[in-house]
């Protein structure tokens, strides 16, 4: 029986939830295993710490780490492990979510984040599908169909536009 | 024989080549086969989308694309592949590289652009590395081995340090 | 019988159409033939590189593109096509606009986008008209005559703003 | 005989001509009347007005405005004209051009300003006669040759980059 | 009989009214005559030349000019008048009144234009009377009680916050 | 024998001295007396303070602040001061000046600083000889004059460009 | 008996005090004596500066220091005092808290602000406290202990989270 | 014998030497016993949680991190020790030190970084001295003389530079 994909969700804190909430329901729909943990880098690195080192050995292949303002968490994640990791920078109540992301993306030479738009919770699921697609075929067939309904949907839209205009005339 | 990895580095301008260039040394140490090739989403969109569109037929596996100003080679690439890209933000003569960087991880829903730091050429190269890993387990071995080696390199700077400081009193 | 001036509105998402509106709205006002497209340069770029390939042949003399967040809408299509190409910021939920404003204007050398200020719906819309006012020679009449409706309304609230002072004396 | 395209191009100040530079190099390379002026928005506000309002009598079709810091130039020419007017933000030395793109491209309802990148001298150039194509079909058809042979060279440079990889081997 | 003082206050848009109306009360506190008229920098250009050109006939000794985004209406001004004029920089809809605050306060050299704070009415007020108070002997004694008074009213806060400390325990 | 006008320029650091220099130079040229002194809020507050307080009395019509980094000297001052405060801030080796910029000019209700460009030195002599304009009717004339040099300078640059543009033909 | 810690708070205005009320109530909770009082740097500089000459006399070992937009206040009690002052930057109605965090951080050499978050009021105290744990022996206990907590907290948080998915499948 | 106050000062990289060593020369003035390090919270992320974890056993009372970038540094030593931890954002090759100071100073709550000015090294010094004051009397004695000192500098300046205007004239 093959190996089956799996992908640690860790958020630097629970209010993070309705933005991470996205990103579970895609993984989910490709059919990936998904955990969710709550765990900061500053208020408990030890667990952090723990999580990123035995993530490998516990069957992980990507973490995807989300948090705001100072957001150390995906740096610290990837500071122990040789798991790729995707940083989601959340946006908080001050700055627009400028800190978050430039205390994710700036990450100095030799420890990388892969980071995505602030907020961009789908986009940081999707990430993690291409990634996975190496080791798991499957997920590359499902994301060639995924951008096709994508593409799909724009021609909907575009067509729902088209009657909108006809009866604004 | 087993397959072996393959990444493309696209760069928007021949311009971009220095600091590229630490990208594809790390990719050439770790044994990965690199192509490098200059194609502009603006000057030559057609070659970029039959880049893309191939890439997966032409056995690569993750693409690093470099590029600055209003910087869409990434997402453009990403438009047209289901393979991993990874944006790497070129620091231009205005804005300091903020316009680049937000060009290239703001993307809107549905297609993520991996972004390391501006001008972070090392750790796009080492991101693609983790990516490939997932398939390729030598290259995590290999990826253990160099966090090793980068640690140990912080420890003998922290020892020469030692020495100058002494030679300071 | 004259050829009559013709604009192909884009959008990049329908989320953009209430912005999008006052745009629409002005051109109808000058008697501008205009059609209104969603199409992703993310999600659906082969639709956007066709309508930008086919525009000139199809009788579009402009093409405004409005897009938010990584906006390389205005860019792609300008890398398609001859005609002079409007690119017309949105404000997203996050960064105020700058992400949008600086992936549109900050353009590399060789593709230029005409870039009006963030949500300036109706300015993307004057300026097409400006531009195909040296063809239409009608459309620089009524241009002559909106700047002069344009100033009687200011004076207009100036005399309001005078009586509204009067009563509050 | 068919009238000639004219474009003026208005300098802020004489120190803004080695970017300006580039842009009275290409419109001269396509054919384009160019005529080129140094006035100031705030010290010559008179011979900025009387410019603008006889742009159009003089024969202008097309009127390029490069200016820095609180850059006003481009906006005042468009208030008393109803040519088309690109703005082009010259980086001074301090804020890095920031501030000359947000005072020219943010302008408010009813007069709009093309603008293009931060010292994006030579598109200001292109945007130009992308302009003037609705009316001289001649710049059309090259500016179609001018986007070959821009691909051309980014093809040549494609090459370039080959060989010089294979001697880094 | 003595001369009194006298402030224009300009608004390049009657929107802008909410913000001046601080500015106003002030002026009517200090005893200093004020007219406000919307006027346009970009829609009524010869109106604004006009204002500011006879200002110093019509005996104003201060003007002061409220407008928001690409705010050219304090430079315009200033380009036309030897008196001092204040810029205040109104909050827009979008970049948080940055786009204002540039665009009025980087003046380029030669034309001094005295900025205050983003949406800082009454602060416009205050120092078009300190101004004034060269002239005017009697405001800057009444500037002199404006600010023990503002010391008394921090005073009375401070003491009402210890009541409010004393509930709280 | 009538009162001669007489400004105060104080800078937080000797290093202010290379841009504070056309400040002076400008003062001088149109007759102000002007000392000049180092003083800094937040290493010598009670000098500072002392300087605001006696200004007035000491003959004082008009302070020049100039400032780098969190610039608190022009508003240090003008909390002790009725008189008018222009505040100069300085760009410092990080942040461009931006951050002089908003310490100076966002200042908050009841203290207002007349806050000129970033290192806008001459600018803010200007706009000192423009507020002592008020009282002293032959600053206001030299203001006139110089407004008419400045545009024949304009000319003059003017002209000298039309013959470089003849040369390079 | 021994002394007891002691720490003034000082905010800059009343409307600050919903922000400030988080490190008053930590304060309380770790046993530390707070003074809570509204005093102006700009409106009340007097009262600013015997605060900080006499905080030392007074027995305080910590000031915080609380301002929005122009914030002088913490610098200026910094200018007075060789006490720690601790600058808790309060976002305003404009940009964001940016201007109160540059103005606050950005101090020039040799008067050092200790600068917490935009509007982290409860770290503002927490930082007090570490500072307070070289004299005060108990207070570093008691932080040792309130990490513990924190650390608790995440944890529940976590398995309320691990409840909440499993109700979601 | 009384106890000796003890600083840690740890660097990301051994490149922040420069900026780092005026912070050292003041420390080593005050008569403050200070060790040097060079760790990484990314390369050597294990090492780091060790300094923090040990620093209050091994005597130190406060930590001084320089970081630049996604500065992790500051953040992740206070997450694991109830020391004052000082954080000094290194201004690196792109973003002129935002990234630093964001990274640094926007904690979320619950761990506070005292925060200084972007490669301010010598105030991150001061505000250790001042903190260590709380406990080592004999250090705020020496803080006292510091002001006293650098006022006197100031007062010095000033009169370099009265004797230089005189020559000036």
């Amino acid at each position: 029986m093959s190996k089956q994909p799996k992908v640690a969700i860790i958020m630097g804190s629970d209010s993070d939830f309705p933005v991470v909430e996205g990103c579970i329901r895609i993984l989910k729909e490709f059919g990936v295993m998904t955990t969710v943990n709550v765990s900061s880098a500053h208020r408990t690195p030890d667990k952090v710490a723990e999580l990123a080192i035995n993530a490998e050995d516990n069957g992980y292949e990507v973490i995807i780490a989300a948090a705001g303002k100072a957001a150390h968490l995906p740096g610290v994640l990837a500071a122990y492990t040789v798991l790729p990791v995707i940083g989601l920078p959340i946006k908080s109540s001050t700055l627009d979510g400028l800190d978050s992301l430039l205390s994710i993306v700036q990450m100095p030479l030799g420890i990388p984040v892969a980071t995505v738009a602030i907020n961009g919770s789908v986009n940081a699921a999707l990430l993690a599908i291409q990634i996975l697609g190496g080791a798991y075929p499957q997920l590359r067939t499902k994301m060639h169909e995924y951008k096709v309904k994508m593409a799909e949907e724009v021609a909907i839209k575009d067509l729902q536009l088209q009657e909108k205009l006809r009866g604004l005339q």
